[in-house]
């Protein structure tokens, strides 16, 4: 099962693309960025965020899509530009009727180390050891992306 | 010059359509508003907005968006939501590359009143009193989705 991991933004938009053979037969597939200059509208940011993410799926064909809820607590104009951009994200995963599964950083935390309470590096040090990385992937969106396509592969196959 | 304002929202977007011949001869063409069910998960809620707006655009054709700039200080969840729906709004008119207007609520009282502590009601009366209407359209987002148009025909005329 091809699995995409999408950590949401306006700036930077994280993909991590994996096939999910099983539980234990996880294999990433490849890990960019979407990324638009601040310089530009939002309105053009969010057009290019749209094209960019259609041509990669409809290259890559998906059948699940993981993308992290947001928790804002201080930034709300960050937290209003990110849930904008989150829209035409969930609208690319949507149009092609690509399920979207949506978690909160609990549980992906949770879900990948069994800890709640584990730090970023920890989810990362995990997500290296079940794809067989030889380092933690650069920048920290895709590696965040490929953690939530991890995610991903861990609770389909608890559900099946 | 064809305008529509939108008042942008997850559950409700007004949309308010004018035919602004010049600052002093601004008609209304329509008034409505796009609704979506509460209990259908978020993706299929901005898709729906997003199909919708893209007919209505395809279909009246406006030469200028204007859209009101969101600010929220209490209810961060309210602002993430409102603005999901926001950036797939914005899309539907980028992608049919249709100028944005985005103001703030203060640049709204202010550009339709002459004051920016006006209330609401007293933005509504003005915009009633320069479409020549016989009352306050209802309901509110569509009323606030003709103001925003106004302004846009105001603002248009003063540029010119």
């Amino acid at each position: 099962m091809i699995i995409l991991g999408i950590d949401p933004g306006l700036a930077i938009v994280g993909l991590g693309l994996i096939d999910a053979k099983n539980r234990t037969d996880v294999e990433v597939i490849e890990w960019l960025t979407i990324e638009t200059a601040a310089r530009l509208p939002v309105s053009e940011r969010i057009l290019e965020i749209h094209k960019d993410l259609g041509a990669f799926l409809d290259e890559t064909k998906p059948e699940l899509v993981v993308i992290e809820k947001l928790f804002f607590e201080t930034n709300v104009r960050t937290a209003m530009d990110v849930s904008q951009a989150r829209g035409v994200i969930m609208l690319a995963a949507s149009e092609r009727g690509i399920p979207i599964l949506e978690i909160t950083p609990l549980q992906l935390k949770s879900g990948i180390t069994g800890d709640g309470s584990a730090d970023k590096k920890q989810v990362q040090s995990m997500v290296v050891q079940i794809l067989k990385l030889k380092q933690i992937p650069k920048p920290d969106d895709a590696a965040d992306a490929l953690a939530l396509a991890v995610y991903g592969a861990l609770t389909n196959e608890r559900e099946r």
